[in-house]
């Protein structure tokens, strides 16, 4: 039997807090399921290790995590002591870019316990993923400025989308769609006004769904989309974007759903030639930081989606049938979900029902 | 007494059946208030005119216009006959850039009689101002296409910002800011993603910001602003963004408020070099065009959008009230909204109460 050899990277924050009950949890699947898994841990990827260091992570990091069979991490960022482009691309843009993690990918999906902004809207109701392209698109490294500080500055910054980047993306979405009961596949576009990369996604697009006659398809631009999402959330299976749209669209999701704090991702390189990271969308928090009262579901949910996607559905399923029923009992939720129960006392519960 | 001269240009689909109505209540309100308006009606900027002429306007349609003290627009496109890239960047897209309207203004208010999708708001509870850059940020023109039809193919397309383009729409934001009670301004960015021009904007925020002591201000990552709209809509005032996020916040913001179906918008070229045009958020609506159902408020609306930039306080301000007593009775909706009038019907209901 395979031994699963995870790196574990708390990072920042409530990052820390959460990550011990997303491994109880995980722990508590393996065992029941009898998959086998050994968490190594790591303390960089930090803004604690930055203070030491002086950098984000240490030269070798690769040789670190880079063979490990998946990264849980926890989170990263704390903007008061430390500049985003220094803590984020130093290490989940990182990891994306350089393990080739071009999958962001996001559940959004009604959950128990948890009440819906969107009136009159029931677990069941909402259920779909957002797939994210998440290695080039708006998020590039391509521009500059011209005469600083005169009338005349100006600043550029290019979108980069490659045929090898797009279709990628667009074959893992409609792969996923296919799999799917409802096979529908939703694309985030904007041609109508950005008027050369966008149109280029959708001449992707197309050309991709010929190759899926079974997926039915369609495409949105992103103003009317994200108004969809609040209007009829419903509509949607799979839904697929650029770096920036699928940014934006995988935490409007989660926000229709609730609430942010409990949504889990994947950066996912499928082809496992690279690990790939699992962690919850929520930041690190700082203003709750060190409270002992941060949800810990995102970091559980994040665990889920990483024995997925190593091929251990059973034990993934268990663990997201236990998330339902402990949010569907108030006293195991936490504050920020109406509950009383902290950060250990939910995780515990998860645990349990796993 | 001046006589306000108004280019009429109702467009497309819907655009014809809504136009009548917004005129009906302009002409009410003006001879009611005791402002002077002239209309000059226009066949251009349609896809009519473009059957008959091969281009979506004439060659001297800056003179036919360019003098008028404000544009009233209906709806343009219609995707199944003519491109987008063909029907908006030859009409609307080119107004924006050539009459200099580098203001998009979009209210976000919650009317009385319209549902919001979101649980437990009403009337009061939602009223802010998106304000969006017009004229350069994602929609620009440099940009193309390498290596085509290869597996090396790529595209890039730049997000350009200048000093002059950022500076002055952040300024109208912080003047409209300044003069609503609550002060307080939130800018959109995405500055830990997309690291080049979104630093920049947020550097121009902080500079326009020290110009205006009194206005509070914050600023959200795009990702999260949109997660906000659904989950705090309260917490807004003005939100100012660029192209792309503002025109996403300002299809957003109305869904948020019930439906797009209403909403007005302003393309404002606030020094009054050139003539603003103001329409509805909606487009021309196909799917329904020609059969007298269309809902008018948001023509209406933008009517009077168009008479508060004229200097027309007053009638501007009865037309507003006009719409929410209008929106009120259930008799005087359109079925969009659950009522049964059509639209000369709810039209004439406005235009009474004025
Ligand atoms: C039609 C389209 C080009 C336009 C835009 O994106 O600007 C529209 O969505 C709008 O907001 O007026
Ligand atoms: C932290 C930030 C750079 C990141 C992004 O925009 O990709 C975050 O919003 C996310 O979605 O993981």
């Amino acid at each position: 039997k395979k031994q699963y050899r995870i790196a574990v990277i708390p990072g920042d924050g409530i990052g820390k807090e959460v990550m011990p009950e997303g491994i109880r949890v995980i722990e508590a699947a393996a065992k029941k399921h009898g998959v086998d898994v050994k968490f190594d841990h790591f303390d960089f990827a930090s803004y604690d290790y930055y203070e030491k260091h002086g950098e984000m992570m240490p030269a070798d990091w690769k040789d670190k995590i880079g063979k490990h069979d998946a990264i849980y991490f926890g989170a990263v960022g704390w903007p008061a002591k430390i500049p985003d482009h220094i803590s984020l691309w130093g290490s989940l843009i990182k990891f994306r870019r350089e393990f080739d993690q071009y999958v962001n990918l996001r559940p959004v999906r009604l959950m128990p316990g948890v009440p819906s902004p969107l009136a009159g809207r029931k677990p069941g109701d909402i259920d779909f993923w957002v797939v994210r392209e998440n290695t080039e698109g708006e998020y590039s490294s391509v521009g500059g400025r011209m005469f600083p500080d005169t009338d005349r500055e100006f600043v550029t910054q290019q979108t980069v989308m490659t045929r090898t980047g797009v279709d990628r993306i667009l074959k893992f979405a409609f792969d996923l769609a296919q799999s799917r009961p409802k096979k529908h596949l939703t694309s985030a576009t904007k041609s109508n006004g950005i008027s050369i990369t966008m149109p280029y996604w959708d001449e992707r697009v197309e050309a991709m769904a010929k190759k899926y006659p079974g997926v039915k398809w369609d495409k949105y631009h992103i103003d009317i989309l994200t108004a969809n999402f609040v209007l009829h959330p419903d509509w949607f299976d799979v839904v697929v974007g650029s770096n920036l749209f699928g940014d934006i669209l995988s935490d409007l999701g989660p926000a229709c759903t609730g609430t942010i704090g409990i949504a889990p991702s994947g950066n996912i390189n499928p082809e496992g030639n690279f690990p790939s990271v699992f962690e919850p969308v929520h930041g690190s928090a700082p203003d709750i930081a060190g409270q002992g009262i941060a949800n810990p579901i995102g970091m559980i949910w994040s665990g889920a989606m990483m024995l997925e996607h190593l091929g251990e559905k059973q034990a993934a399923a268990a663990i997201v049938g236990a998330i339902e029923r402990t949010l569907g009992e108030r006293t195991l939720r936490t504050r920020d979900l109406g509950g009383n129960a902290d950060t250990t006392a939910c995780g515990k519960a998860v645990a349990e029902m796993v």
